[in-house]
């Protein structure tokens, strides 16, 4: 039933707000900022810190940890490592957004060792970084996706049983999969892949959910719902990406249970 | 009387508009954009360069010299060991914003070196921040204070006396502290903390306010308060905090002396 | 004839909007963000890349390449260099962007490796970069202007000759010099040199229009003349340069034919 699930979805926002989980974040440059007031509007506690000195003891007092190698760098990708291993010690979630996947080798490359080292809980990617993260040899043009979701769900499939994590490839319709489970969330809006990092965005808020909700698979589906519905109450009030995105961070801080309630496109296949 | 800080405030604000001081930031990822526009805002003049190569030419051109630990590494900080011991030779005031002090020990350690090499004229942190900077075992809970202003008072006090700084610790309301004097600007917004980085703007508005008034202990108060009444003016007319940090750029650009004389809530003790 | 000139800017704007270029920019902390979601209100596709284990795989795909030095230091050089190599092996336009050129001689000797090594088809400063790259002995105050960018002329003209570059120089009014032909774009409002970056915005808007627009020099001035016309639109609804920003961005994802063809202030000589 609908109403379940955005009474889940509702839940775990709440959770987010009553208790700021701190999300430690290994994020590029070009979304440092926008990430962190996303996760601030939505009620989380974020902290972005990558030098090697200390990443292992910031991973150790936060609730989840965000890996994004949008700007990636050999000292930043051995923090990532680093950060990665003392989470899964914890057993805190990890979340891996491997932008770029397929565009070069090196991004390529860091995001096998990033599965192998961090063992993600969740992967999030487009449809072309997804596949490209199962199929190294494919090319993927910068950090656009050239591919469908729906082109991806076979490759999603096959990824999230190799490396056991849920697979959230983002689209006009996100497929969050899980194995052989399949959430499908048709929010959002057009415009959005015009305002920078919205996917880096979806990775950092299913970090927050993730810190509360013990299920990847439905804090994955929450989060992309959430930052689809606050994208469309934010699109009917934006000429242009420049309003969307900041309308966007007020949409999070202000969305209330009726929102949700009355605009989840959420199907558990 | 109100009326004469209120004068106080706005010839400095008038200072900054007309002689654009050069206010050189060695700050983190996440805020560089967003201070750099603060700082335009309100009339002064941002450059931010963090290369060893450069620094101390770099701080040797400026008029104040803004110091944080947001983002550090290795590199960063001996850039901005460098940069802070020539704005020392120089006589120019440094600003240091100790941004998630306490969190980890390497950022504790780094903050006890840069009051030796750079020695500050304001140290600007939360609760939190200052009393971890105080008291190195004092742990903090990522960058978001847990401790209240008032709490810190006695922190602010003794370090103020160690370190012959400012010390600048926001809260709900600020306390400006200078050995036993101490100025409490009651200014602002529950909102703005929702927006990242207004601490780290904060510290930059003072390095602008160092600039042109030669008591670092009213420049931190001054900057405080003309940032409390932006963030006053910005949230009236804000639903959340994406139009906020919107507002609060255009508030610091048009704020006008009677905007000052009419919200103005500073005590000196 | 105006018209033409209007139908010529707006042939590239279209173009642009259905190729969505490729545009790599290895560019300043400050803007990146910015920059980025410039290139996407105008339809452009932007990648961020600064490794150098990454780089030349990067421009290899790439169909322009943005080098900015607003943030620089060694490693990111070096990078710039080895992409640069790779734009300059492939034809790809390199543009050039001085940022802080005279400032300190790091800068200024930066400017002059990268002239040599990556070929720039455009330099974009303001009046004292440009100066400063031509005279490494001139200083400029930090990273805003203190000269006219008529005083600027003479010094792009020989710029241009020596560098076989096309040279513009940002000011209130624009100048694009290819040897002794120049462009002047009277387009712009006074108030967005209170935003920050939006000269390194003009560098990265140039990028995308050099993709589609085989004419550096027209390239140049038509990615000029937009941003002007954009940053008047924004700026006749912004009470300050924060809503300057945003609407900025509307402007560049909304801009219709009408709007250059009637605003559009563009002189060949």
């Amino acid at each position: 039933m609908p109403g379940d699930a955005a009474q889940r979805v509702w839940a775990d926002l709440e959770r987010i707000r009553a208790e700021a989980p701190l999300v430690h974040n290994i994020t590029n440059y070009v979304v440092m900022n926008t990430t962190a007031n996303a996760l601030l509007a939505i009620g989380a506690s974020p902290v972005m810190a990558h030098a090697v000195e200390e990443v292992e003891e910031m991973a150790g007092i936060a609730r989840s940890l965000v890996l994004n190698i949008g700007t990636l760098s050999p000292v930043w990708v051995e923090a990532m490592i680093k950060a990665g291993r003392r989470a899964r010690a914890r057993g805190i979630p990890v979340i891996l957004d491997p932008v770029g996947a397929g565009a070069t080798h090196y991004r390529t490359s860091t995001v096998h060792r990033l599965l192998q080292e961090a063992a993600p809980s969740v992967i999030r990617g487009n449809a072309s970084e997804i596949r490209a993260v199962l199929y190294a040899e494919d090319a993927t043009k910068g950090v656009d996706s050239t591919h469908t979701a729906e082109e991806a769900l076979d490759a999603a499939r096959i990824l999230s049983g190799h490396s056991h994590a849920v697979v959230s490839v983002s689209g006009p319709a996100d497929l969050i999969v899980s194995g052989r489970s399949v959430i499908r969330v048709a929010n959002g809006h057009p415009m959005m892949p015009r305002v920078t990092g919205l996917g880096c965005t979806a990775a950092a808020l299913i970090g927050a959910f993730a810190a509360v909700n013990e299920s990847p698979w439905r804090a994955a589906a929450h989060a992309m719902a959430v930052l689809g519905i606050a994208g469309e109450m934010a699109a009917e009030r934006s000429p242009g990406p420049g309003s969307l995105q900041m309308h966007l961070l007020d949409a999070l801080y202000t969305l209330a249970e009726p929102d949700i309630r009355d605009r989840l496109k959420m199907v558990e296949e």
